[in-house]
């Protein structure tokens, strides 16, 4: 079989993210030949430091590459200015919606080993919402007021669901063909707020019950939690879920609370997926209180490496990184100081390279 | 002292909050006489029993009763209808406008002899961002699109904040006054999104931070969070809080999972606070699953009851509740199932009327 080619982008943006992008990079260099895969990557710009530099968070050449081409990349993390500066904005969530990146997932797991084994993806619309970012601000007699729009729409919503459920039984697969889960059967959880939303966050569950009823779908269970007894839930309950979908907004803060359950950021990926196109990106961010010390934990991005990879239909070169993670973690020994242990970035790189 | 005569409003509304209102009221009947406070009530309709009957969930009638007789009222829990029934919405959000409280109040507290004890006040704004309800729907050529408006004002953010950084003072008085607490100062966080929303939840970080650096907030510390990472910290450092405030829905978001933290919505109260009004509110739902059964736990009742009081300026009655149901705690032997326990709603307020 001829070796597959496919160009990586690399945006290591600001603060660690240039410190775990390069142990992506190893990852998917070191994976076995016997996969058949090749990669050539190219490096990009975004963030802070490019917004300093240049004038653009996100520099229009990033974008043409990425579209031109790549078929996906790793996002490292950008910093966030502690109070706002004119003409910056966040260079993924801009990212996420030039390229049409319309899903977040972020699955949550713990090794199965653990005391209490936690396994569930959540998956982010990743394009509305309060995303759309139109905001408008005006006097009053009583001071300023400002408003934002939260969009949702029965397109998004329905592809958003559709991917959970693929998501879903593709998990329930894998499960059949003797992964090691805790759940029986698949489950999506639609998130929601329509209680007091009727009409944006009921259209969202109202499209997503209806996408999922699809005949596809049918041995995917489907469940409905309201926001805030979602996230009571999620602590409350963890084991409980498998897929949960919602809307952009809860869907961040939603995988950030998942990431506590597991102990630190540190461990989370995510992928940015669209048609034929993903960005792995971990979920921590940029971590200026331990940047420059080579101390950050490389894990997430290596998950987010598998992740992109899964996305791509490269499941058994993404199989690999997760089970070398894995092993890394179960054996406990060379942990990054995030995990209470005291290897620096290189060397959790190199064990879990060494277990590829 | 002539005894101070008050009339309290009771809104059992639907499902086990007509258990546990109930019990909100026998506590304050049952107030040492010493404290010189006399209670009248008022029995007032609201909910989706309420609305199947007569057409309104909130009745104009309780309202009207409400501004003109009341300078208090407990309210129980609403059933949400399983999918949208035109002319239903929630009463309790209606009543929180209506009546400008203007403040959401959610302390959620361990007892000091837990392994980890934590002690914060979630403090949420309750009259606007999303849940102004300001929605519509169009249809596109690729479907529906709904939108909602987010709104927040200069006004409304400052009020908030301010009441922040009062309860913050107040806190840290009791404390000084011998109060056990885990906190050594005065800190309130400020949670928004404005890396992503730069006006709207700009305009609440930027009024929130101008209204806490009056000289009167000399002595708290002031620290920010974006929501998402704040949903994280909760649950790996909640000791670390102690008031939080936050736009409406975030606020909705973060005190449900700081329910999460003490083991059961059924001990966490709230109070919803506006000028010289104050409602309390147990944090449950109306529980339609155990509705009936007489093994709702009373406690989130009795301390809204004693919440409702101290912000109406009651202090030493509500001291006397908070006491008798941490002695109740503390004990731990007459628990309702929730907390693992076997007792009845009655048997837990008995023993905790005895307490007082
Ligand atoms: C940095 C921020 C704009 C971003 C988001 O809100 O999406 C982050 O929290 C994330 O989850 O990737
Ligand atoms: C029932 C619902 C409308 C309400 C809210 O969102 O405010 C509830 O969650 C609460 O926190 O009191």
């Amino acid at each position: 079989m001829a070796a597959r080619t496919a160009r990586k982008g690399l945006i290591p943006g600001d603060g660690i993210g240039k410190e775990v992008i390069p142990a992506g990079r190893r990852i998917l260099e070191a994976l076995p030949a016997s996969l058949g895969l090749k990669f050539e990557f190219v490096n990009l710009k975004a963030g802070f430091e490019t917004f300093e530099q240049t004038g653009a968070a996100l520099p229009d050449e990033t974008v043409q590459i990425l579209k031109s081409e790549c078929d996906g990349a790793l996002f490292g993390a950008v910093s966030s200015p502690s109070t706002a500066v004119k003409g910056y904005s966040s260079p993924i969530v801009a990212l996420r919606k030039k390229l049409d990146l319309y899903a977040n997932v972020r699955p949550v797991k713990t090794v199965m080993t653990a005391p209490k084994p936690i396994d569930m993806v959540i998956v982010r619309e990743n394009t509305e919402d309060l995303y759309v970012k139109e905001e408008k601000t005006y006097d009053t007699e009583n001071g300023k007021v400002a408003e934002a729009i939260k969009r949702i729409s029965q397109r998004a919503s329905s592809r958003i669901a559709t991917m959970a459920g693929e998501i879903a039984l593709r998990r329930q697969k894998i499960r059949e063909a003797g992964g090691q889960s805790i759940h029986k059967g698949p489950l999506v959880t639609i998130t929601h707020k329509s209680n007091v939303l009727s009409q944006t966050d009921g259209l969202f569950r109202s499209t997503a019950r209806e996408a999922l009823a699809d005949p596809k779908f049918q041995s995917v269970a489907v469940e409905e939690q309201i926001v805030d007894s979602m996230v009571y839930k999620l602590f409350r309950q963890p084991e409980a879920y498998d897929v949960i979908v919602a809307p952009n907004l809860y869907g961040d803060i939603l995988s950030d609370g998942a990431a506590a359950l597991v102990g630190s950021l540190g461990l989370v990926p995510s992928a940015n997926v669209g048609e034929g196109f993903a960005i792995g990106e971990p979920c921590h961010g940029s971590a200026p209180d331990i940047m420059g010390q080579g101390i950050a934990n490389p894990i997430a991005t290596l998950r987010s490496a598998a992740l992109m990879l899964e996305f791509l239909n490269e499941e058994q070169a993404a199989a690999k990184i997760y089970a070398a993670v894995d092993a890394n973690l179960e054996e406990g020994k060379l942990l990054s100081p995030d995990l209470g242990g005291k290897a620096k970035t290189d060397e959790v790189v190199e064990d879990i390279l060494r277990r590829l």
